[in-house]
C-alpha cells in the first residue's frame, strides 16, 4: 500500500486526465500502471514527470531497450522494488532476451562489487582516465 | 590515496604478476590501473575479480560497450567517483558517443528521480508487472 | 515479519517498560509502534535511540513538521519502507498538507536527480561554495 | 575534474546560452556553477533540468529555504560531494543559521540511523501507518 | 514475487544441477534457498556467484560468524529484504547470541550516523589517516 | 574542506571541551581528529555523537576489532571517503591483519554483489529464513 491514494479514472481531474491520455496514446494500451496513479496527487510534477520520461525513454543515439536495461541497472543500485518490476517488464515488452537479462545482471552484480571495493579502499582516479 | 599502497611491478609476487600479465595481454596495452594495483594486496581477491570481470564485460548478448554504459549507471547511482572516471573513459574508448552519453545520463538521472519518488511513495507493484 | 520478534508489554523488562512509558507520555497515545517493539530486545540500544529522537524531533531552531520532512527525505534516498511510511503519517500528524507533500515529493526527486548526474560526471565543487 | 569540459560562454551554443541567460536572470548573478556547465554537452539535459529545477525550487506551499534543507538532506544520503557543497552554500544564502544547519544535521543523522537499524531488521509496516 | 521464476530441482539442467548439488554437499542440507534458484536462470552467474561466495564465506583469518555479520552490515546499508533476512538466519545457524546482534546493530547504526554527517559536512580526511 | 571551519581547542567552548578531553583520556592520545571538530559547531551534536560512539565501539560481546570491521563495511557500502580511511586507521591500530582486511575486502565485494542481484531480481524471502 502506497502512502497515497491511487487516482483512479474517475477521480482525476482535467490536468491529469490529459497525462493519462498521453500515456495511453503514447504506449497504445488502456492500462495506466501505479505510479502514474500515485504521483497524479500533484498534477504538476505528474505532468512534468511524465513529459521527461517520455522524452528520455524514446528513441535516440540509443535504442528503447538499452534504456530500459540502464534503468534497470540504476533501480536495482538504489533497491527500488517497483522500479525493478516494472522496468523488467519493460525491456522485456522491448524484447530483452532471457539471455540479455542474464548478461545484465552480471554486470549490475560486477559493478557492485567493484564499486564497493574501491569505496573500501579509496583508490585514487588515475591520470590516464581524466580528460 | 588509497588505504593501501599501490604494489608495483617489482613488488608483485607470480600469482599477482600473472594476473597483470592477463590484463595486459586482454586490454593490448601495457598499462595496469590503479584499482588492479591495490586489490593486488589479496591476490586471491585479485584473481578472482579480474576472472569474473573478463568474462562479465566480453562480447555476448549485450556489446562490450552497453556493459560499460551499464557500469557508468550503477557507478553512478552508487556514488563511486574511481568507477565513474574509470567506466566513462572505458566507454569512450569502446566508442560511446557524446550523443550517446548524453542520453545515458539522461536515463541515470530519470531513474534516479522516480526510484527517490517510488521510495518515498512506497508504490504497490502492479499486478500486471509479475511474472 | 522482522529478524526479531515484537516485544509485547507483557515481555517487556524494567528498562524496556521505562522507554515504553516515555514514548506514551511524550506522544500523548498509548501506541507503541513496532519499530521501538523490535528494538527492545536491546535495552541500551532501544534507549540510546529514543532518548536521541526525542531531542532531535522536538520544537527548536526548525519546527517539528519541517524535521519529519527532512526525514522523510533521507528514508526515500535510502529505500526504507518502514520509515517513509512512518514518518509520512507523523509529518500528516502534525500538519503536513497535499501541498506541502507535493512540493517536498518534488524536492526529493529533482535532488535525486542532479545527485546522480554529478555522480556520474563528478563535476569538481566551485571555489565559490567554498567557505 | 569532471568527465567532460565545463563549457565557457564563449562555447555556448544557443541553446545553452539561453539557459545561462535565464539562471543569471533568476538568480541575479553572473555566476554560472560548474554543474550547469557539465550538462551543458547536451543542451536537451541542461534546459529539462533547470527549467524543472526552477520550478521546484522557488516558493511555493514550502518556502525556498526549506527546501534547501530537503535538499541536502538527499544529497547527504547519497553521498553526493558536489551536492553537499552547492546547497549548503545555497541555504545559507537564503538565511540557513548555525542553529538550523545543526538541528538539520541532527535529524538527518537520526533518519540515516534508524533507516539502518529499520533495513537490518527488516521491522513490518504498522497497520496504524497505513491510509 | 522475483522477476523471474524459480528454477525447480525438475528444471534444473546438468550445470545448475552442479551447483545445486555443492551447495547442498557444502551446507550438509538439502534447502536450497530462493536466491540461488533465481539465478539460476544464468548458469554461468550461478556457478561463478556460489564458487565466489563458497571461496569467501569459509574460515580464514576471519571466523565464518564474523563475515556473516559483516555481511548484515552492508545488507542493512543497501537496504536489501532478503539479504538481510537470509544473512541473518546464517549468522544465527553460526551461533551469533542476542548480545552479539544487539552490538552488531549498534555499530550498524552508529556508522549510518556517521557516514551521513560527513557527507553533509564534506570532513577532509585526516593527515594522520593516510598510509 | 568541509562546509564548516574545523574548531580549534582555543576556538571550543566549555560543551565542547569537555567532549575533547574525554575523546584524549578514552583514546590516551593528544589527537581530535577532524569529525569531531567539525561536529563541534553543534555542542549537543558533538556530545550525543561522541558519547553513543563510546558506548558502542567499546568491548562487549563483540570485540573492538569486529566491530571497526563492521563500521568500514558500513562505509563502503555508504561510498563514505572519510569513514573509509578513519576506520581503516582505526582497525589497523586495534591489530587488523592485512589478511583480515583481504577477506573482509572480500566479503563486502560479495555482500554487495548479492545485495545488487537480490534488489533486480526481487527475490522472495524463504519461509525458511522467517522466525
Amino acid at each position: 500500500m502506497a502512502t497515497v491514494t491511487l487516482i483512479s479514472d474517475a477521480e482525476a481531474g482535467p490536468e491529469v486526465r490529459a497525462v493519462f491520455d498521453d500515456i495511453r496514446a503514447t504506449r497504445g494500451t488502456d492500462y495506466i500502471n501505479n505510479f502514474w496513479r500515485a504521483l497524479a496527487h500533484d498534477p504538476a510534477l505528474l505532468a512534468a514527470t511524465w513529459a521527461r520520461l517520455k522524452a528520455v525513454m524514446g528513441p535516440g543515439a540509443l535504442d528503447p531497450l538499452t534504456k530500459e536495461m540502464i534503468y534497470i541497472a540504476v533501480s536495482a543500485a538504489n533497491a527500488c522494488e517497483y522500479c525493478a518490476h516494472s522496468h523488467t517488464a519493460a525491456a522485456r515488452a522491448k524484447g530483452m532476451t532471457e539471455a540479455q537479462y542474464g548478461e545484465l545482471l552480471s554486470v549490475i552484480g560486477m559493478a557492485a562489487q567493484t564499486n564497493a571495493l574501491v569505496s573500501a579502499l579509496q583508490v585514487p582516479v588515475d591520470e590516464a582516465f581524466l580528460i
